[in-house]
C-alpha cells in the first residue's frame, strides 16, 4: 500500500492532507520540507502522549523544531474555556512567538481547541494536524472549523481557521478503543448517505474488512471521506449553504448531547441516533422508501452503533434546537434524505411530522424496527 | 460640511468608513441600505449607554431591526476573557443565531471586545462599528484587529475580523472626556510621523482648531488617518510587514501599560510616552535630527500628552518587550524612524543604544528636554 496526498483547494489557505502508515515518525521532515521552522507546540492529552507524543517529538526535533508539549486532560468535558485559558497560559509563560506552529496530537476535542487557540493566539499562528482516530481523520480535521463548546450547547465558540497541514495516520487507529472507531464510522457513513450511493454500497460490502482496519479499504474510506468533505468545504468554506449538509444527524445528535452533558455519548454515537431520526423523518415526508430506510439502519446496526434513542423530553429537544447554528428566522432547519447519496436542507417541515417523531423517539428506547 | 466615505479596499471582506455629524441616527437606514436585516445586539458600557444607546436603539428599530443591548462595564481592564464570556452568555440566554449583527458602541476597549465576539460567535457573525472615542474612529475601528487581554499581555488573544461598516460620528466626540481626547490625538500625531510629513505639519498649524472640535480640520483629520491606515491595512491584513509600522510607539507603550497594571494611563498616553521612547531611540541611532525630534515633543506636549515616563525597571521593560508579538527569534523588533513621516521595522539595534535609552528614562520622571 502506498502513502496518499489529497489536496484540499481553498485558495491561499490551501493544504494537503497526508494518508499512510507510519507517517507520524516523517511528519517532521514532511513539514521541514513545506517550509515551516522553528518552533512547535504540540497539544495532545493525557490518553494519546503516552502512546504517540515521543514520536511525534522525535520526528520533529529531528528535522530541527523546538518542542513544547501541552497534556490535556481527556474528554469532550473538558472542551471549554477554562482548558483554552490553559492552553494560552503554556504558551504566554513559554514566550512563544507568533511564528510558533501549533501541533495538534489527538481526537477532535484536541484538534478543534487546539485549532482555535492557533486562530485566536496572537491573533493567528500557523497549525498542523495530526488526528489520532477515526473521527478526527475522515471529519474533524478537514474544514477548518475550530472552537469549543459553551454550556447552552456545543461548538458554539469558534472560528473557521485551516491548518497548514493535516497528517493521517493509519497505524494510530490500531489504539484506538473499539467504542471510538464505531463512532468513527457514524461519520463515514454519514458521506455515503449525504452525498454518494456507491460509497455507501462499498461500506456495506466491505464492513467486516474496514472493521478490521485492513489498510487497502480503511485507506480507501479515509480518502473517500475526506475528498467528499474536501470538495464540500472548497465549494463552500464559511457554511452558507452547501456546507450544512455536513450536519446530517447532527442537529438531533447535538440535541442528544446536549441534553445527556456530552458525557454519556460519543459524538459518533449521538450523531448515529441522530441520523437514525433524519432519516425517519425523511421516511415520514415520503422522501425515503422503508427499504432505504431499513438498509440505514441496519448498516448503522452492522457497524455495531447504539440506535437506541435516549428517552428525553419533547420540550427539551425543541429548546435544543431552537439554540442550534443553522437556526434561521427562529426556525429550525434539518438536514434531510431524498434518497440514500442526496442531502437537503430544509426549514420546511409540517410541525406535525416533527412532533410525531419527536414522540415516537423519545417515548421509546429503541427505535421502531430495530 | 458635508458627509464623507471611505472605502477600505479588501477584496471580498471590503467595507466602508462613514464620517459626519449626526450619523448615528442614521446608522439603521446606513444598515438597511446595505442589505443587512434581523437582530441586533448593540454591545456598549455604562458610560456611553446613557449617551448614545437609546438613539442608536431608534435608528435601528427604525430600520427594522430588532435591538438587544448587552452593557458591560467601562475600561481596559474589563478587556478579558470574563467579560467575552458574558457576552457570550447573553447572546446565547437570548437565543441570538448566527444572522444576528453585533453592533460595537462605544470606545476601542468595546470595539475590541465585540469585534473578537463577533468574530467567535457560532463561529462568525457580522458585525457594524460605531466609535465614540478619537482613538477608536482612527485607529481601532479600522483594519480588522479585535482580542482581548491576557494578564501577560495586551491583546494577546484575537482574530483578524473585519466589521461590515464604521460608522464615524464627529458629534459624539463632544462627549468625550479632554483627557481620552488628547489621548487619541497621539494616534493621530502617529500617522503624520510614520507616513505623512504633510499632515504632521497640517496638524502643528491646526492643533488649536482641532482641539476646539472645528468640524472641517477634525473630517480632515479622521478621513487622513483612516485613510493612512486603511492603505496600509490594504497592503497587509495579516501584519506580516507594513502593518506594523503602525504599531509605533507601541513597543514601549505596550509595555508600560503591561507593567503598570493597564489601569494608570489610557492607551494613547502610553503610545505617546512610547513614541518620545521611540523618537529619541531613533535620534540616538542618529535616523532622526535633534530639531526633528523636538518637533516631535513640541507637538505631542502642545497636544497635551503626559510625557514623562514612569520609573520602571530595565529588566521589566525588557521582559515584556520579549512578549511583544512582534518578537521573532528572541529578538524584539522596534518601529523607529528614518524621519518624519518615515518609519522602519528594525531588530538591528545595538544593546548599548538599547540599553542607554532605557536606563535614561527610567531613572528620571520626565523626559530630557521636556
Amino acid at each position: 500500500m502506498t502513502n496518499e496526498t489529497l489536496l484540499v483547494d481553498l485558495g491561499p489557505r490551501s493544504y494537503p492532507i497526508d494518508f499512510g502508515t507510519g507517517l507520524i515518525d516523517s511528519v517532521g521532515q514532511r513539514m521541514k520540507a513545506m517550509g515551516m521552522r522553528g518552533q512547535t507546540a504540540v497539544v495532545t492529552n493525557t490518553i494519546v502522549a503516552p502512546l504517540y507524543l515521543d514520536r511525534v517529538r522525535r520526528s520533529l526535533e529531528g528535522a530541527g523544531f523546538t518542542v513544547f508539549p501541552i497534556v490535556l486532560p481527556d474528554g469532550e468535558v473538558h472542551k471549554n474555556f477554562a482548558t483554552l485559558q490553559h492552553i494560552f497560559d503554556h504558551l504566554l509563560q513559554h514566550r512563544m512567538e507568533r511564528s510558533t506552529i501549533l501541533v495538534a496530537l489527538g481526537g477532535g476535542v484536541v484538534g478543534d481547541m487546539t485549532g482555535f487557540a492557533a486562530a485566536t493566539f496572537l491573533r493567528g499562528v500557523d497549525f498542523v494536524q495530526i488526528p489520532t482516530t477515526l473521527l478526527a481523520q475522515v471529519d474533524s480535521s478537514v474544514g477548518g472549523k475550530t472552537g469549543i463548546n459553551h454550556p447552552l450547547g456545543k461548538n458554539l465558540i469558534g472560528a473557521f481557521y485551516q491548518p497548514k497541514l493535516v497528517t493521517c495516520d493509519l497505524e494510530t487507529l490500531k489504539t484506538l478503543p473499539q467504542r471510538e472507531f464505531i463512532a468513527g464510522m457514524a461519520e463515514v457513513i454519514k458521506y455515503g448517505l449525504i452525498r454518494d450511493a456507491v460509497f455507501f454500497a462499498f461500506l456495506e460490502k466491505n464492513l467486516d474488512d474496514i472493521n478490521a482496519l485492513t489498510p487497502a479499504p480503511l485507506l480507501q474510506v479515509l480518502h473517500t471521506c475526506c475528498a467528499i468533505k474536501g470538495e464540500i468545504v472548497t465549494a463552500d468554506e464559511h457554511e452558507s449553504g452547501l456546507r450544512a449538509l455536513l450536519n446530517f444527524g447532527h442537529t438531533f445528535g447535538h440535541a442528544i448531547e446536549s441534553l445527556t452533558g456530552y458525557d454519556q455519548w460519543l459524538h459518533g454515537e449521538a450523531v448515529a441516533m441522530g441520523m437514525v431520526m433524519a432519516s425517519d423523518l425523511s421516511r415520514r415526508l415520503g422522501w425515503l422508501t422503508g427499504a432505504e430506510y431499513s438498509a440505514i439502519t441496519d448498516l448503522l446496526r452492522r457497524t455495531g452503533l447504539p440506535l437506541g434513542i435516549p428517552k428525553l423530553a419533547i420540550d427539551a429537544f425543541q429548546d435544543a434546537f431552537s439554540r442550534d447554528k443553522k437556526v434561521r428566522g427562529g426556525r429550525p432547519r434539518f438536514v434531510l434524505l431524498k434518497g440514500i447519496g442526496q442531502a437537503i436542507l430544509t426549514a420546511d417541515i409540517p410541525e406535525q411530522s416533527l412532533a410525531d417523531l419527536l414522540s415516537s423517539h423519545t417515548a421509546t428506547e429503541r427505535v421502531q424496527g430495530v
